[in-house]
């Protein structure tokens, strides 16, 4: 099996899942139980707690703990939202192609009163910092801006954008999900006030995030109940998996460098072989993306039918984003950089891991290659194009 | 090391644990995802779904799977809340010693604009199904009642509850944490609507629940994003958490009877030696108790002094909630039951598991006998008692 698709999610390092496996068997307490097996636990926690800060140039007791990208991506949102509304500032500025949890909530916000600004990520995926500026007002209460985007791999300014919102005084959060672990952050330099990033997405295990907090925001609750994560995330610690995260992020962190010239080696030479195909297109900004990701539209085709004939041929890819897989939609990414309905549908995105090798490369460049032929061999848009009845949009 | 503190968490079983190891290692793909990976982890999740259901007695698509049982919580009295609301009915009924997941997530409902009655739940810790019938008004959204008790054990008698609030049409939500592979639980017998379970207090892992929630009941999203969970709960699936979730409840229902019948020897056992104690009480009904629970005062000592040289001895024990320590009031839940504050502070709990023994028990009784000796000969509290400058509370 080729997995390519190490965006959805990655396999859990090696390292990682031995770190984790102690606090399933042996320090197995409560964090909160004042007795000596609770004690290691908690002991465990602040460790973990304390190689993460280090890691993003924060304070431990800046970070919460959480369940995923997910959750933290809605806490923060409705922290920066209840900070807003006590001061009646209920403006927000995102981005078109934010992932879901943002979107989402960022819906809900509407429904309770708040204005969303989406702003618009031009045909390669970015937004500028000097958008972020002219789109802040009086009552803007946040800006929330991706790090890197999660089906086209595009890397925003965000150091930049940082530096415009702390100007001009309004909170900033990055979904940095696909960002952790495969490029640098540093919260203070990057004027950060919220982070969002998910285990499971740096070869650490699924079902645990964390959420970077500045000091002195006070953070609203999602999960009510105990007095875990400083009273603001109730719940017993997922310790084993808190480990394995830390574990995973500094392993990742550690290999950042080295690992993005390798993976960008084999990323450059995926989209030159695809790029061969005639009426196709990378997706997103060629050179301004992960060193992973590799985006791609083919006219004429679907992409459904594209992966599963890949899957036949062992290679796992995507056509987007796994979140929304299921649903008939084109993806709200390939629209927001301008992709028509009928070129987003034949869609394919490739994501690397460490584990893929060039070999790997070069049979999933010719599989796509025959794959995207035999499929508009029976496709009666392709048909349609090259007898000239519908025009090509892609080149 | 004797563990006794079995409600705050418990130590993974072995076959659930090798039961996670797959999905970490081999089967890792998003269950979102097309792809055989992904394919392979949706069948697995679906299987587990399935495992889950059957042992509650509902649908597999009547199940959802949180972070926890705080989670679900929340999520169950905000989706009760919520419904309520559209109706103009803003009152909901529940008892004095919830687990704080409820009463807080409560209290921030009061801040909404419900109204909600707290039931007494008397010197056994118990509510009778009376009271909730008469405590149902016309705008009763919600009744939530915990099945048993987190510091105390008592059981609360669910079924009935369940068809009052049936017969009356209001919904009805029990907090089932400390009770899910412990007792009994038939979600359609028991006329329960909505049910919160965790999975480390069955020996499953940390970091993983459930909530089933009645087919046609509408729930409110706490976790706003991807479409997993039916749209309902945003968030990569917790696979190997899930799939650990559903062998430990299957192994824990299949052993209940024969649990129950060991575990309530030992904690009889431990009760009788305990009450030789002089001015002790059991906190909560001495038979409706989980068999695993037992739950004391001692008057004139800090239940946190007992719990540590407890700890010297090698036995790990609780005042009360692991949720909740770390805080110097005293239990919400000693209080409802009428304990006054001198006497909640010396509080002990001993939660019993599959693993204690016998000869554990012996020792623990001769320790705690000694230890709380100890403490009284060095309390200036109990030196006033004795002297009769104060008066003794209890017996």
């Amino acid at each position: 099996m080729i997995y390519l698709d190490n965006a959805a999610t990655t396999k859990i390092s090696k390292t990682a899942l031995e770190a984790m496996l102690p606090y399933y068997e042996e320090i197995y307490g409560n964090p909160s139980s004042l007795h000596t097996a609770g004690q290691r636990a908690a002991e465990a926690l602040l460790e973990a707690r304390t190689r993460m800060a280090r890691l993003l140039s924060c304070a431990p007791n800046e970070l919460y703990f959480t369940s995923g990208g997910s959750e933290a991506d809605n806490q923060a949102l409705l922290t920066a939202a209840a900070i807003g509304a006590k001061k009646g500032k209920k403006h927000i500025v995102s981005t078109a192609f934010e992932h879901h949890a943002v979107l989402h909530t960022l819906k809900k916000l509407e429904k309770e009163g708040f204005e969303v600004t989406l702003l618009d990520v031009h045909e390669e995926g970015i937004v500028s910092p000097l958008q972020v500026k002219n789109a802040i007002r009086e009552d803007t209460c946040l800006v929330s801006v991706m790090y890197a985007n999660n089906e086209i791999g595009t890397i925003q300014p965000i150091k930049e954008i940082g530096a415009v919102c702390r100007e001009k005084g309004v909170l900033f959060h990055t979904d940095a999900v696909q960002a952790a672990g495969h490029l640098h952050i540093d919260v203070k330099e990057q004027s950060i006030d919220m982070l969002s990033l998910s285990a499971h997405k740096f070869h650490g295990p699924k079902g645990v995030g964390a959420l970077y907090v500045r000091r002195g925001i006070p953070l609203s609750i999602l999960i009510e109940g105990g007095a875990q994560e400083r009273g603001k995330r109730a719940g017993t610690e997922n310790l084993p998996a808190i480990v394995g995260m830390a574990t995973a992020f500094e392993e990742s962190c550690a290999a950042m460098d080295e690992s993005a010239k390798r993976l960008s080696a084999l990323r450059d030479r995926l989209i030159d072989g695809l790029s061969d195909i005639p009426h196709s297109a990378l997706n997103g900004d060629r050179f301004r993306r992960l060193p992973s990701n590799v985006s791609f539209c083919f006219e004429g085709i679907e992409g459904e039918s594209l992966l599963l004939l890949l899957d036949d041929k062992g290679i796992c890819a995507s056509s987007g984003s796994a979140c929304t897989s299921g649903s008939l939609d084109p993806s709200h990414v390939l629209l927001s950089i301008g992709r028509v309905h009928d070129v987003a549908h034949g869609s394919l995105r490739l994501t690397l891991s460490e584990e893929n090798t060039k070999e790997e490369v070069e049979y999933t460049i010719k599989a796509v290659k025959d794959t995207v032929a035999y499929l508009r061999s029976i496709s009666p848009i392709w048909r349609d194009l090259v007898t000239g009845k519908k025009e090509f949009i892609l080149k």
